[in-house]
């Protein structure tokens, strides 16, 4: 290796989400000697931080020879301020990088191997097509059931793993794809109130219009330390926190954002990610929510079936108690789509409220019970009249609001200031809704970022509706983000099929 | 699909390498109405062409909210000059994913399958992440033979192919990595002396210190137009000619810029690569040199069997006339190694100098052979006897000064302003040759660049040494070159490995 140089750290303010990219002047003298061109792949250094980079070279006055610049991630990951000085040197291979070839190849890997790619990309060692290939040479059934289940292994062992001085822990998870499907809140609040120990990481939006997370946040503090989750879940039993300071499943995090722009959702890579993050926040009862239809994740019952298979024999490996619960994927569940639109409907089931969405309560109650039935706390087949009679009694309404007072305090959800009702233009029968074309619109309308946007449905499958009847109201905090999606809206083909 | 709608283009001079990357600030309309993040990707459209590109997103002034930045090679493919109105919309989905992922859940696909996803790499549709899976979903035995056929005829079919209404046509091509190796313009003077035709198209350097076309032009015009080298070809009946302008497998040059940083070298790729390049450029015969060494390319007799395999069958299937030869790959060939030190040594085999390196000319003649035996200009066994009469005799040199005044005029080469001799600092044998960092070597010289920059070797593989015996010299156009160029060379290990 060449001895390190440094250049000095100017900001460029350059998003490229996960992928490490470092400016480098074309006339750099680090370029020249080191051989750097566009897409060599670099080591940075700052303080006792290191991420590898790739190169993009500077044609224009944005950068001096002198200079680097840093998209946004990587700042952050190196702690990078104005004028530091950057150590900049070639990257040396990557041990890891023969085991990544192994598989490309169609051979084993062992946890091992495992481990060391894991590794590698938690501490952003790897470029997106690393990642990409990574993800690609793990794809069906390339990899197998014991590759899954130490790769699963291997994401819990590079991240933090909580443990709560119990047993059993429960946990929740819907295999996404549907807007609203907000049963989490609804569900520890009546484990919860079981008495059983439910310490809920969820996560924030990432192409959705609201994750738990980001619908919690309206009602109370969700970013709490390690040592403040503690507090409230010895307290209540239960939390709902948001799990992206934790550091629970780091690769995941960044494997993800490469499968999405691939479209590959590998049942491999979907199993690994959940069931590691379940495993590292310390649940030993796991209850899996796979909704099945047309427009969410899961589309056929084949899928499912091998889903869940793979879910089972990987769960069971890594010590992992679960359930899997198959749920009708057809439409949004509840009415609104948006963290407090979301927030509301919760808050309904949860004071039986007489207008609460019966399809989000029904499917709370079920999970609720399953994860009540799994973790030994009432005979199979008693789980949802005990998980009912929680919610009739009030008692998971009053677990809801103390831990939110122990997490900081309860409050009521707000309204947006701009709300715009779009009615049916003729008569019909409401014949299929998108899924995703809702949740793009509740997005266009500022949600998740904007707390009271989104879209509040008034119908829903089967319904029929006379001309001028209300279909959907759309809510903003701002006029130009109703302009948008009023724009996104009339240049669509409709988002609810009617037929006449 | 939204409307498009237009962002004024303001360079910014980065350079991505063949990624399109478009730079767009984070406040932007078309950000905000399209739900445009970073690694969103969108399509552009300048008159009449479009790429798909990555967005990163702007958190800074680099751009106003109205503005567009693009990388050096999306301005380049949409012929984009500042103040150009660009329209942007969010890229609709390629049809050519759904191959894509059919590839990499495990099936096969059929040539319809490859035509679609080559033509959208063509065409600038991909994202790097996308042609790393599509190679990592190729690597090994995840293509079978048929898939690697019709692959290399996708390949074929998308580009450019010519055609010279004679057979044969020659052609031959060295499965690269070892520096020096320049047996390509003594070969086709040899081959055109003999009345065949060789209209010979080759690459400039990627990650080497010369390519052909590099060390050609240090001699006579390269760059020309297919008219043009129609014209030297009717006449001399071969040329030397830059590949680069005649689009002859556009998608190869994509995807060997994405398998290179993955360190990736599938057999597949090679040999679709490789062989649908010499099938557009319009040749029925051709002779393939694969060097077998520690530090070549092809590294064991094993990985030669496999590829000399494949390349047989894809090559007859698609119409081919292939003969592989495997050569040394132990040491670099000649003693030059950069532009103009390659073409003194091509000219010094070709005028019979006395000096003349004998492993390059010994090369270049056994390939030669191979080449008159394939194309049937003499018995089987008599090539060599006629290569070799056909340099003795001055009719190859001769050949060589026609085809290069046909393509403009002849020029010798010169020689470097600073040389530097390495000396041995003990007594010894040498014993290896690192070529891989031997070309590094040369490329912190200057070359190819700095035509006459690069490394001239003084000794070869089991030489013995004093200390103070020349054992190579560096060449250099600028001072700091050979600067950069001595730095590597004292912070590592010796690359010429002596034993006392």
């Amino acid at each position: 290796m060449t001895q390190p140089a440094s250049l000095i750290y100017k900001p460029l303010g350059i998003d490229t989400l996960q992928e490490h990219v470092a400016f480098m002047h074309r006339d750099c003298h680090i370029c020249k000697s080191e051989g750097i061109e566009a897409q060599t792949r670099v080591e940075l250094r700052h303080h006792n931080k290191s991420v590898i980079a790739i190169v993009n070279v500077i044609h224009s006055d944005l950068l001096d020879c002198g200079q680097i610049g840093l998209s946004l991630n990587t700042e952050q990951d190196l702690g990078a301020k104005q004028g530091d000085p950057i150590e900049v040197m070639q990257a040396a291979p990557l041990d890891s990088l023969s085991q990544l070839r192994t598989k490309i190849y169609g051979h084993k890997l062992d946890r091992h191997g495992f481990e060391t790619i894991v590794s590698d990309i938690a501490k952003g060692r790897y470029a997106n097509i690393h990642i990409a290939a990574f993800l690609t040479a793990m794809a069906s059934r390339r990899a197998n059931v014991q590759e899954v289940i130490d790769l699963t292994a291997a994401m819990v062992a590079i991240g933090e793993r909580l443990s709560w001085g119990v047993s059993p822990v429960a946990d929740k998870h819907c295999v996404g794809g549907l807007p609203g499907n907000r049963t989490t809140p609804i569900v520890v609040a009546i484990v919860a109130s079981a008495g059983l120990t439910m310490p809920k990481t969820s996560s924030r939006a990432i192409t959705s219009p609201a994750g738990t997370a980001d619908v919690m946040e309206v009602m109370t503090p969700v970013t709490l330390s390690l040592d403040a989750m503690r507090a409230v879940v010895d307290k209540e039993g239960g939390c709902f926190v948001w799990g992206g300071s934790l550091a629970l499943s780091p690769a995941d995090d960044l494997m993800i954002k490469v499968a999405r722009p691939l479209e590959l959702d590998s049942d491999a890579q979907l199993v690994a990610s959940v069931l590691s993050k379940k495993i590292a926040a310390g649940s030993t009862h796991t209850v899996i929510d796979i909704p099945i239809g047309p427009t969410a994740k899961v589309r056929s019952k084949e899928q499912a079936d091998q889903l869940e298979h793979l879910l089972n024999q990987v769960a069971f490996a890594n010590g992992l108690n679960l359930k899997v619960v198959r749920t009708d994927g057809l439409q949004p569940v509840g009415r609104g789509i948006g963290p407090a639109l979301e927030a509301n409907d919760v808050i309904a089931v949860l004071r039986n409220h007489p207008q609460a969405p019966t399809d989000l309560r029904e499917r709370a109650l079920r999970l609720a019970a399953e994860v009540l039935e799994l973790c030994g706390k009432c005979p199979a087949g008693d789980g949802y009249r005990l998980a009912n009679s929680i919610v009739v009694s009030g008692q998971a309404w009053e677990k809801f609001l103390r831990i939110c007072h122990a997490q900081g305090g309860f409050t009521e959800p707000l309204r947006a200031p701009i709300v715009h009702l779009v009615t049916a233009s003729v008569a019909g029968t409401i014949n299929a809704i998108d899924n995703r074309r809702l949740a793009r619109l509740a997005k266009l309308l500022g949600a998740p970022e904007a707390k009271t946007a989104g879209v509040q449905l008034q119908v829903a499958l089967g319904d029929t509706v006379s001309r001028g009847d209300p279909l959907f109201s759309m809510h903003a905090e701002a006029q130009g983000e109703l302009t948008y999606a009023l724009t996104y809206l009339d240049s669509h083909p409709p988002l609810l099929i009617e037929s006449q």
